[in-house]
C-alpha cells in the first residue's frame, strides 16, 4: 500500500502527520509514483501536452526514480476537483487552469489570465523576474500548496458564436461558455455564462444547450470539432490574452522532494512551459488557414463592443480589491505589464508594424 | 591531469581518439567538469546571464556530477575563436553567437537572427516546432559540434549614434559597430562597418574610433555605459529581431553523455533560454525609463530608411542562396515565420491595439 491509497482508505486526514511517519522513508527506498489528477481527458491538444510534457522531462531527467500515474478529469476525481483532492492529499499534484478555483480564491485568476491582462510573453516577464512566482507560492500555501506555471496557451480567441456580435447588445441573453473573469464580464454584459468543462463543449454546442463556446485557439479548438457545429469564429477576445496552466503539488509531498529533485521539477516545468508557448503559437497559424479553407469566418469585435469589454472588465477586477491579497497580487501584475509593454510597443510593435509595411511593399 | 588539459598538452589531435580511449572511464568514475569557453567576459548582462543560468540548473539537477568551468572571452581563446576551439576539442562546449561564425558558415546566421527575420516568440516557433532544432544539428555536425539554442536577447534596438538618420544618406561612411547579416546590410547601405566583441565596443565608441554601435537592448546597452557617450538612441532595428544564443558541445564529449545528462542539458538549455527572454523583455522597460530620464533621446528610423534596410536585406539573403544547405534554411525559417506571423497579427496583434486603445480611452 503505498502513502496515497494510504491516506485515502484510511481516517488519517492530515497529509502532513502523513508525511513526516510515511512518506520519507517510501521516498528514501528509491523510486517514487506520484498521483497527478488532471482537468481535461488524456491528450486534449496544447492543456495536456503541457502534463505530458513536464511529466516527459521529469521522468527522464531523474533517469525514472521520479514519476507520475497521470489520472484524466474524471477518473480519480471531477475536473475543477482536482485543487481540493491535492490540497487534502487525496492526490500528489494537479495540472489545471488556476481559474478554475475562483471559488477558493478570487486572485487566482491572475495565475490564468484576466480581462485586459498580460500576453504570454509579458506574463512569463511577471511570473519569472517580477515577482509572480512569490505571489503565487503565497496564495497557493494557504491551502497547502505548492504552484508551478506549466503550460501557455497564448492568446485565446474570442471564441465560436452562432450570431455575429455587431454590437454590445447582441450579447444579451446569449448562452456562452466562458470561465474565470472573462466570464463575469459577459456576465455583467447580460450574457448567461456556463462554465463546462472542456470535455463537455462540443455536446453543448452541438445540442444546442449553449449558443457560443471559447476554448483555446485554433489548432485545439479544431481538435474539438466546433468549426462542425458553428462558422463564425472571432480572432481577438478581451478575456485570456495569455492563459498559463499549472501544477499545484500538495505542500507536504513538495518539502519531501530532494533539493536535486526539486530542482528538476522546477526548470522542467519552466522548460514544458516555454515548449507548450512554441505549440500554441505554431500550430495555430497552420490550424488557421485549415479552418478558414474549410468555410469557417474570421472576424474581429467592433471597437465598441472592444469598449463594453474594457468597461465590465475593470468594473470586475474593482469587485475584490477589498481583499488585501488579492489587491497585492492585481496591483503586482499590472505594474508588470505596464512596465514591459512600453518597451515591447517600440521595439517588438513598430519592428513588426515596419516589417509588414516594407514586406508588403517588396 | 583531466581530459581537456591532456589534450591541451599531448600531441593527440583527435577529439573522438581521445574519447574512446580517455574520456569514458573517467566519466565512468563519478562527477565531470566541462571546459565553457564564451564570446563575453563573465557578468555580461543577458548574454552571460544566459551562460550561467544553464550552468547552475545543470549543477543543480545532477548534483553536480555534471558541472562547467567557465572561461570568458580572452582567458583561454578569444571571443570569435571558441567555436574553433570545440570544434578541435581544444575545449568541451562553448557559449556564443552562432552569427560570429559566419566564415565557417553564412547558415549560422540564422541560428542567431537575420535582417527582417523573426522575433523572440517567432524564433521560439520555428526552433522548437518547424524543424530550426534539427537544420541547426546538421549544419553544426559538419564541424564536430552539437548546438541548443540557450538565450534570447529579444528586439534589439537600432543603436546608438552620433548623429540623427533622416534618410539613408545618412549612413554613407559612418563608421558603426554591427556584427552579422545585418553589418553586411550596413555596408551595402554604404557605413564602414566593424565587428567588434562586446567587451571592446565602450572604449571604441569612447575613443571615436566609430561613430556608433548596437549592442542587445536597453538593460545590456545601460550596463555597457553607451549613454555616456552618446544619447542618441534608435529603438527598433532591423537587423536582429529577436537574437539567440546558443551552446555548442563538441560532438565527441556529447556523445559520452548518458541519455540522462543529455536530456538535463536539453531541459536546462530550454528552461534557461526562457528565463533570459523574459529577464530581456522584464528588464528593458525598466532600463528604458531610467536611460530616458538620463537625457537619452529615443527615436524611430523613418519609413524610407526602412525601405532601404528591406532593399539591402533582401539581397544580403539571396546572396547565399546557391548553397543548397544555406537555401534549405532560409527556406524553413521564412516559411515559419510566415505562417506564425499571420495569425500573431489578428491574435496578439489586435488585442495590444485594443488594450491599448480602450486603456487610452478609460
Amino acid at each position: 500500500m503505498d502513502r496515497r491509497s494510504f491516506l485515502r482508505t484510511s481516517a488519517l486526514g492530515g497529509a502532513a502527520a502523513a508525511s513526516t511517519t510515511l512518506a520519507a522513508p517510501a521516498y528514501a527506498q528509491g523510486n517514487r509514483t506520484l498521483t497527478m489528477v488532471t482537468s481535461v481527458p488524456d491528450g486534449f491538444a496544447i492543456f495536456d501536452d503541457a502534463a505530458q510534457l513536464a511529466i516527459d522531462y521529469i521522468t527522464a531527467m531523474t533517469d525514472g526514480a521520479l514519476s507520475f500515474n497521470k489520472m484524466p478529469a474524471g477518473s480519480l476525481v471531477g475536473a475543477f476537483e482536482v485543487f481540493d483532492a491535492v490540497s487534502s492529499g487525496q492526490a500528489d499534484v494537479y495540472h489545471s487552469a488556476e481559474y478554475y478555483f475562483l471559488n477558493q480564491h478570487p486572485a487566482f485568476a491572475f495565475f490564468t489570465s484576466v480581462p485586459f491582462g498580460m500576453t504570454a510573453q509579458e506574463m512569463a516577464n511577471w511570473y519569472y523576474r517580477r515577482g509572480g512566482q512569490d505571489l503565487h507560492d503565497n496564495l497557493s500555501s494557504l491551502f497547502n500548496l505548492k504552484p508551478i506555471m506549466c503550460g501557455m496557451t497564448a492568446m485565446q480567441p474570442g471564441g465560436w458564436y452562432n450570431i455575429e456580435i455587431t454590437s454590445a447588445e447582441d450579447l444579451q441573453g446569449l448562452r456562452f461558455r466562458m470561465p474565470g473573469q472573462g466570464g463575469q464580464v459577459l456576465g455583467r454584459l447580460g450574457a448567461s455564462v456556463q462554465n463546462i468543462p472542456g470535455g463537455e463543449i462540443y455536446q453543448a454546442l452541438a445540442s444546442g444547450q449553449i449558443d457560443g463556446a471559447e476554448w483555446i485557439g485554433p489548432y485545439a479548438d479544431e481538435r474539438m470539432g466546433f468549426q462542425e457545429v458553428t462558422n463564425t469564429y472571432y480572432a481577438a477576445g478581451f478575456h485570456e490574452p495569455g492563459s498559463a496552466l499549472a501544477l499545484g503539488f500538495n505542500l507536504d509531498v513538495w518539502n519531501e522532494l530532494s533539493e536535486q529533485h526539486k530542482a528538476i521539477v522546477n526548470v522542467a516545468a519552466q522548460a514544458a512551459h516555454a515548449q507548450n508557448t512554441a505549440l500554441s503559437l505554431a500550430e495555430n497559424g497552420a490550424a488557421l488557414a485549415r479552418l478558414q479553407a474549410g468555410g469557417v469566418q474570421v472576424r474581429q469585435f467592433p471597437d465598441d463592443v472592444w469598449d463594453a469589454f474594457g468597461r465590465a472588465s475593470a468594473e470586475v477586477r474593482e469587485e475584490n480589491m477589498g481583499d488585501p491579497l488579492y489587491a497585492e497580487i492585481a496591483n503586482s501584475y499590472f505594474a508588470s505589464m505596464e512596465e514591459s509593454a512600453g518597451w515591447y510597443e517600440i521595439a517588438d510593435g513598430e519592428y513588426m508594424r515596419q516589417r509588414n509595411r516594407v514586406n508588403a511593399a517588396g
